[in-house]
């Protein structure tokens, strides 16, 4: 009997979950909707059936050891999510994700937000295997960090740990959605760079192929091949957004020291483009002692299931505890 | 036979030694000069005989287990002191202690830097007694932090974790020592407030009992003072002080997520001159999920023998691991 884990990955519109083996392989595949309904309980009912529909698919052959789960505002040491903003049933209060699905199925259950899940991801599966120092850094819709610290997770006093995306980078910069001014999540992500292209097409008065986009419209993918074509805004967007991720990224390595860092998320697919700008200003602004050092590297897992496979490492890490 | 450790904290001037038992009692001080010669054996050799005319005096009833340093640049990991420029023997060179001294005595011995030290001192014998997320700052000659994660002093990769001293502050600021501009210990140091009050002075053209010392002649204890009397530049450079501090400890929040911050170091000694300073800005910039739960208070551990305390605290915490 092969024994495996469920990783399941909360998003605003869906909800992923796969079956997972302990070298990473995803044996099955499932979803379900997770805007459907405001409460929990009609949410975990749906996904419980789903998940216990495709395992019954699997037969005898695997065992379910637990089940690791990757959430917006998922907290580890409480087991709940909580003031998620996207979730439809989690939108200003706190709810007990762990002890509720406990109820369908009897097993050790995890829960931490999606930058945690994919520090686990990576280091069980991915490039960081070994490494006891690392920084994860989501570039996504927000920006999102996992530190992982003598080859344990960062979770902090209150399980909240790991939030670079709200140091400041600007003082009375951009209003961020936390509502404070000048966050780093306000410039280093996929709606900061878009912003930053907003600021350039008004200090500039146009002449970009991005000014024929309203911000509605416009997505860091578009500026990406924006990018790849020359155009000059473009370009200048992903220096402007890198130069303020290096200072940042320089900061958080006088905190824990780490062996590397890796970037990951949709605005991290632009490759060089966030890159280079990225490591000039990094190393520019690292302490001497650290120069030189640490790489920036792109997370080596695949963007297509990471989120259910790093949710299945934190309950596999959970199991290899106990 | 009571079970004791050597502690020795190597300053610029003096090194000081103490006999400490589990308790954190000082059986027996001792010091010898850092400063009187530029051969690392030369000064090792003095002050191992110092160390051993100390125990000879105690007798049979104490014995030894180990030996642990809290040093300038200390470095846990490598055992190494990396160029310390306020020590004659380690200016500009790695000096690599722990083995140096291994010759002069076969037993465990460990060396991390003053903040650490002071950090794993506050652990074992002061007020983060059980405390498994809490950061240490000291307001000394610089800005020093140790952070402790999951119950474990932050070392990181290369074991120069902790460098808070060294995040930027202020873009194109003050001129730091480690080279670069804009550094919190250019601003929130003893020296750091001494450059705050010569640019109010400069700003607002005297009118302060501050007016009459030069650049050389002031301290921060003689702005703590002129801050008890009323003066308002001194008054107006704590608030600064602890404006720029509290936005950075708010950083550090977004990365640890600790407990509770200590202060320790000389300018920490202004009581409440510099702490309300810094908690007010600190929770201004807190993120909405850390707000009010964040102590900050002053360290526990008497200032006398800390150093020695906390370095004894180290190889305590080493014998107890093996």
């Amino acid at each position: 009997m092969k024994e495996s884990v469920v990783g399941i990955d909360i998003g605003g519109t869906f909800t992923k979950f796969g079956v997972i083996d302990r070298i990473g392989n995803v044996l099955v595949e499932g979803s379900v909707a997770t805007d459907q309904t405001d409460d929990i309980n009609v949410y975990l009912s749906g996904l419980s059936d789903a998940i216990n529909k495709t395992l019954a698919g699997l037969g005898e052959s695997v065992s379910i050891m637990g089940i690791g789960i990757g959430a917006p505002n998922g907290n580890y040491k409480s087991g709940s999510i909580e003031f998620a903003p996207n979730l439809r049933w989690a939108h200003g209060k706190v709810v007990r994700l762990v002890d509720l699905l406990q109820k369908h199925f009897k097993m050790p259950i995890a829960v931490t937000n999606d930058a945690n899940a994919a520090a686990i991801g990576e280091m069980i599966y991915g490039g960081a295997k070994g490494m006891k120092d690392f920084i994860l850094i989501t570039l996504g819709t927000g920006l999102g960090s996992g530190l992982v610290v003598n080859g344990e997770l960062v979770y902090g006093n209150d399980g909240f740990a790991g939030e670079i995306g709200h140091v400041r980078v600007k003082d009375n910069g951009r209003l961020c959605g936390c509502g404070r001014r000048g966050c780093l999540e306000a410039y280093a992500s996929a709606p900061g760079i878009k912003r930053t292209v907003f600021e350039l097409l008004a200090d500039y008065n146009g002449n970009s192929e991005l000014s024929k986009y309203s911000f509605d419209e416009l997505t860091s993918e578009m500026i990406y091949q924006a990018a790849t074509r020359g155009d000059k805004i473009a370009l200048e967007a992903f220096q402007i957004t890198g130069d303020l991720l290096g200072i940042k990224l320089a900061d958080a390595v006088a905190h824990t020291s780490p062996e590397k860092i890796f970037l990951f998320g949709g605005l991290a697919k632009s490759g060089d483009y966030i890159l280079k700008p990225t490591r000039e200003s990094f190393e520019r602004n690292l302490l001497k002692i650290y120069q030189g050092k640490i790489p920036i590297e792109l997370s080596s897992l695949a963007e297509g299931n990471v989120a259910i496979l790093g949710a299945s490492a934190l309950i596999w890490q959970e199991l290899n505890k106990s």
